[in-house]
């Protein structure tokens, strides 16, 4: 392992430096054990009070935001024993967490295919002023039947979904700009509430949407809210090519990330933006402990409920029979020379590296082989190396944050991984402006897009 | 006018209190001059800390909630000189005012119209679990091709918009009641999470729309939040009498407030209801001071500019000519005896009543004879009156009340007004319970109604 001071030499000759978020979900953490452990209040799934203080500990340690996915689709099946992995409304939580914090950018997943986009655009610019300029949105197209089945229906295709999408975000925009940079006036003295000439209807009508407007919000102090996107399709691509400042992404390992990374800027290209307009943004998971032995015997406490199953799967990753009975014991010569990655699972070839460093089987799952995003258990400064490692690969502008338990994982990773990415200079001391856009260097944005909205008829393109 | 002491016994006869809520809008107040006045913060339009401080303002007044009306319609075609009307976001607003009061109900109106029902159904649940059971849903039909122009529609047939909302109403009261009462248990020791047998989804499906559901929010401490409605029509008694706690109401004058909530009584007994459990709460709006004048010169300040366009819709309240030239003149003996009240403009006879005692023409419109509800402009006692008098004829179960410029005008109504109410034993001295439905005296709800939802297929009649 590379010592610290290294890294340090090799990060100052680049002057950019990595994004962090903090993933907010039901409240407890990213494992599903997480509401069950000591300390943990069992009521955070329905307390403000618990995501305020995770907000503010990430404020504490200088994330650019947080984010809140959303997609009420879950049937519940595991309810007997596990939370909902959301968070109960997302912009309530927003609402209160920009109240009681003062810098950290305000992220939310919102569909484009189940709202109405009215709605959605005064939500968004409301939480944009309310926070003074820090929203963004995660504008997702919906997948899944289960989801579609809460609003009556069945789930449309890809080029449907993602048809919608692009008029509605356009709409949004446009609905977001209705007001110009100095409309709003104010002026006591004079009477004047706010210029009329620049405040105009959009009068916009799509395939799929249209809206009159104007919206009757003035611009926050970033002009209007960033617009995230996620999802892994061309379509997807595309989408966020055109309209997204940033990504929301999940990859296993660097090459898939920079794949990725890649394919999002090309598309910008292909709309005539400058590819790092667009920030490639992948998920990490973190269980952060002093030493590697102490973060895997806490992931232990935390899922072991849940390992019979993770056995089950590792079988098929690995392409092997292994025995829920030896649990305590290494994966025999035998079973690692018969292993064979799955293509079809890209954690599978990490988990046979892990299997080959000698670990139990309980210790093999416990390192979060199995899991949604690429999984840290042990010291901090493994964080620190696997966050420098893609980062300098061009895998990544930076990261989203899962912790494992709310409770103390969002303070161990400020207290035991933020220090060292910024003591190689990999990630800033502070904040250096007040909004969501100047933390992420995106420029203010004001007006609309008058290829969209005129105050005649505008046109959209799908 | 009744001494007050004689109130005091009249009314302590009766063991009924009257309910008060306040209306809050565009962050100012109700007169569209608020905005400019001295003292105001002419930004409060997009401070949350105002709408906080104004709710708290009424949560010292003991009032039992807030009211936020909301119909994203406006053209903004006096946007020179007046603001909007409306809060940027009333969901928003009310997860701010949650986290910073106690006590008092949070009541805003959400659209069955113009909304997925699940995201309503989820918004307002979250904010009933975020403030511990004191949230209330005023669901009402959207009108107006303006609102609908929002929307990229135009606006359905009152058949349409009332058949749509009783199953938006059916449905998302069976999505709130998707979490039995001891659903959620929470507990750390057994690791039992919730009790699956007892969230269960509702697969309900209506000709408008539908949903599979479970809702992945458990129970508030009132259960699910209550339902208010505002609307005037037939359609609107059977909406409101089949499903309402409340009615959010307008009337001139005593007569018609009396035969509106008659209206919603009868409805509520075909509906097999008890007529109390549905309290009918017309508006009232303030200028409170400590004589008639200084409240007259207040409302003049206020709202003068608006003058000329009152003057002449009074002449057609009044079937008279007027003379804008004469603003400080008492109408003639001539006009006097020649004025016939509208009989298409409730407030006509109240407007000839005014004028005959004299005041001048400025005067006469100052009193808010041309205004969305009744208007007291003098000390606190009249308003105490007017709330008595229409308490005791059954033309009312309570109040909303919008100030006129809510900077000082809430507390003006706190001060001045609610200590009378108090003293008559015609108000509540503090509050009793702590959930919107004990406020109300309405019962906490569980579950949900089994003709609706069913683990099989509901069914919902329009
Ligand atoms: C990292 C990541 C995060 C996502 N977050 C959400 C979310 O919060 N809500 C949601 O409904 N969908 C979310 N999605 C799903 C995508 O929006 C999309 O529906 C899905 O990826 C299928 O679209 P695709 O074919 O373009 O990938 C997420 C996807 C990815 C890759
Ligand atoms: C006192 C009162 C308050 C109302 N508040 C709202 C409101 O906040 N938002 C809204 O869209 N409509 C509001 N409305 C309009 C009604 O919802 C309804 O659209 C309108 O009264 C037409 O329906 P009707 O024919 O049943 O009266 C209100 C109506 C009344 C009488």
């Amino acid at each position: 392992m590379d010592s610290s001071r290294e890294k340090v030499k090799h990060a100052s000759k680049t002057s950019k430096q990595m994004l962090i978020g903090l993933h907010i979900g039901n409240g407890y953490g990213s494992q599903q054990g997480a509401w069950r452990m000591p300390g943990v209040d069992p009521k955070s799934y329905t307390s403000y009070d618990a995501r305020v203080k995770q907000a503010q500990a990430a404020e504490r340690g200088k994330f650019h935001f947080i984010f809140l996915p959303d997609g009420p689709g879950a049937a519940l099946t595991d309810i007997e024993n596990e939370a909902p992995s959301f968070n109960l409304d997302v912009m309530l939580t927003l609402a209160a967490v920009a109240r009681e914090t003062k810098r950290i950018g305000l992220v939310a997943t919102g569909s484009t295919t189940f709202n109405e986009p009215f709605n959605l655009a005064r939500q968004f610019k409301a939480l944009d002023v309310m926070s003074h300029g820090r929203a963004g949105w995660n504008a997702v197209t919906s997948s899944g039947d289960a989801v579609a089945a809460n609003y009556g229906r069945s789930i449309p295709s890809s080029e449907e979904r993602y048809g919608r999408a692009h008029e509605v975000i356009q709409l949004i925009q446009a609905l977001w700009g209705s007001w110009g940079k100095d409309a709003w006036v104010h002026d006591q003295e004079s009477g004047q509430f706010a210029k009329r000439d620049q405040i105009l209807p959009i009068n916009v009508e799509g395939k799929h949407v249209g809206s009159r407007g104007p919206l009757y919000i003035p611009p926050s102090e970033q002009g209007q809210p960033l617009i995230f996107h996620a999802g892994g399709s061309p379509n997807a691509h595309e989408l966020a090519g055109r309209f997204a400042n940033a990504v929301i992404g999940a990859a296993f390992t660097i090459e898939d990330a920079r794949a990725q990374r890649n394919a999002f800027r090309e598309a910008a290209k292909r709309y005539g933006r400058d590819p790092d307009e667009i920030k490639y943004i992948p998920g990490l998971m973190t269980t952060i402990a002093k030493d590697r032995r102490t973060a895997l015997d806490r992931r232990i406490k935390l899922t072991e409920r849940l390992f019979p199953q993770r056995v089950v799967y590792l079988q098929q990753m690995l392409g092997i029979r292994l025995d829920l009975n030896s649990l305590n014991e290494p994966l025999s010569k035998e079973q690692l020379d018969a292993a064979r990655p799955s293509p079809f699972d890209p954690r599978s070839a990490h988990a046979l590296k892990i299997a080959k460093e000698g670990w139990s089987l309980r210790d093999i799952i416990a390192h979060g082989v199995i899991d949604y995003h690429p999984v840290i258990v042990g010291p901090g400064i493994e964080a620190a190396d696997h966050m420098q490692a893609w980062f300098e690969a061009g895998a990544a502008d930076g990261f989203w944050i899962s912790a494992d338990v709310d409770e103390d994982g969002i303070d161990a990773f400020v207290d035991e991984v933020v220090p060292i990415l910024q003591e190689r200079c990999l990630f800033h001391q502070d904040y250096q402006g007040k909004t969501l856009r100047e933390h992420l260097g995106a420029p203010d944005q004001y007006g609309t897009d008058p290829r969209v909205s005129t105050q005649g008829k505008g046109t959209m393109e799908e």
